[in-house]
């Protein structure tokens, strides 16, 4: 990454640096030209001591320990839960601003879940904590929010494929080691994911709950609600992890407030900024997890209305580990220059 | 196979012989010890010729014409719409009963279309031809039914995840082609289907119409509308094709007549013949098509009340070349017996 002088960059850490999304974060911040003066690669204790290389420099991976924030103006968390939830007040308390994307935050009243193109403005009452959030919800009301501006939004019936870099590096290992143990005929063994996901689709992300739904079905539900500002939004979901490296996708079928031709759908859907809006009927054209992988983009196609009433079918896909992470986390980052609530050495 | 006396076995034709399901049905006609008097494997001119092992005897596949049905009682056609279209009235005016897979007959008002366990009766009014649903309407219609006559059935939101089995065997290869191919890092190149399918999800089966459905997607509709006798019911559906080899999957929200609570539909459900029905709450219990291929069974699981309104959710997985297809068609072939609408040379 190229280390920009003090006087127009911050000093950022990053907390989960050896995992999955924090490898994408730092490319992310490279290809983006974010502002960077220092960046400190930090790791739980289990990862610190690993070297990792950002850009062209390879890098020691320090603890992530309360002094580890001193100095620094904006750490990112991508890692787990309990890591945030201790460290996340005391990087705020060095004077950071942290943007989590653990589930620790999301739900606080005091903390703004944003996806910038859509609820940038909740970043001015921040207050040290912003959170980014799943990777299933970006998608999700990337592709409601210019439906939602065109006619209102009364509910949704939603089924994600869920790739297994969802569940971070361990999720992408187990579907590896499980395609090699396939080709060669032998058992395969569920350690991440509930069942095997090589050659198979399981209908559970994350824990399963009294109540018959899973967790990742709830963080989508209230996720989406609070970033569209739509506390009793009607979002029903379940969600399956299916055996792609990386890319969510879903289906979603929609109800409007107001009954709008599925070409205004369209048309809305596709001058949204960060949409890719595929819809040439009868030709094919759709995006699938393998065309979106890299891209920072949402990928929206099948845009259609349903057969039996005025409700809008549409396919969704975005890559997990970019707009569905890291690259969410960094346009926060951009977001809060931007509006001029992050930059003490900002000379602009 | 065992073949049984004539005095108690009926001569069969299978037509696609060499196909996926044409395989499953030879061996679904030994397992269920269906009355077989001489069996006769027939393909379309291209498939003519070769050998297939069927049981413990190897034997050549003749040619599917008009001919070969003279003295057949059942014909099981498991090819192409059109060698259907062509041959089926043919073995008709032979004096054979057809059951058809293919989507030829299906709509046909003089055609029943059935699932043995939910309108067997309708067999009572054949006229010669009797089709057998598409893989993803059985295993849908096999999870609406004990709803249905619960509680009464008014909408259904599927989304389906459908094995490349569903294809046939070229489905099956090009999987498995391109899983070789992602494993050394080279570009796939898809045939059959629309998009990469290993490492994939491609939200379209069979093909796209001008309308923004697929023609499997409207399959569905009409077929589960016919089969369950409700001809306006509201069916809302995308059909997304995964990288499994065998066993088709779907979410259902299903919107009843009356509500009722969760646990008298788990109830209805448990009791229908032919289902399994995986309901530890809390146990991550619940099928995949790893689990269920090989299985003649619709197995199904998390069902449990929507948030957000008094539907249903459910998940739902089938073997999409057993009861999806050669299963079914046997049970057909079953009922015919039961009900006598054909044996003549049976001695009961």
């Amino acid at each position: 990454m190229r280390e920009k002088s003090k006087s127009i960059g911050l000093n950022i850490a990053v907390v989960g640096a050896t995992g999955a999304v924090g490898e994408v974060l730092f490319q992310v911040l490279e290809e983006r030209n974010f502002p960077v003066a220092e960046v400190r690669p930090l790791a739980s204790a289990r990862s610190a001591g690993q070297r990792i290389r950002i850009g062209c420099v390879e890098r020691e991976v320090m603890e992530a320990r309360p002094e580890a924030f001193e100095g620094v103006d904006l750490v990112f968390f991508a890692a787990t839960g309990e890591l945030s939830r201790e460290l996340a007040p005391e990087a705020v308390a060095r004077g950071a601003i942290v943007i989590d994307k653990s589930g620790t935050w999301r739900m606080h009243e005091s903390v703004p879940l944003v996806v910038p193109e859509i609820n940038a403005a909740d970043l001015d009452r921040h207050q040290g904590i912003i959170a980014s959030p799943n990777c299933t919800t970006v998608g999700v009301v990337m592709a409601l929010e210019p439906i939602r501006r065109k006619a209102g939004l009364r509910s949704a019936v939603i089924t994600t494929l869920q790739a297994v870099s969802g569940a971070g590096r361990p999720g992408v290992e187990e579907l590896r080691t499980q395609r090699i143990e396939l080709a060669a005929g032998r058992e395969l063994h569920p350690k991440v994911f509930a069942a095997p996901i090589a050659d198979n689709v399981v209908p559970l992300c994350e824990d399963l709950l009294v109540n018959g739904y899973s967790s990742e079905e709830l963080k989508l539900r209230d996720e989406t609600r609070k970033i569209l500002g739509l506390p009793s939004f009607d979002v029903s979901m379940t969600c399956v992890r299916v055996p792609v490296e990386v890319g969510h996708s879903a289906t979603m079928l929609i109800e409007t407030e107001v009954d709008v031709p599925v070409v205004d759908v369209i048309s809305a859907i596709s001058k949204f900024p960060g949409i890719v809006m595929t819809h040439d009927r009868g030709s094919c054209r759709f995006p699938t997890p393998r065309d979106v992988a890299g891209s920072d983009l949402v990928w929206i196609g099948r845009v259609r209305k349903d057969l039996a009433s005025e409700k809008i079918w549409l396919w969704q896909v975005s890559d997990n580990l970019r707009k569905g992470a890291a690259t969410n986390a960094v346009q926060i980052a951009e977001a809060l220059l931007e509006r001029k609530l992050i930059g003490r050495f900002c000379t602009s």
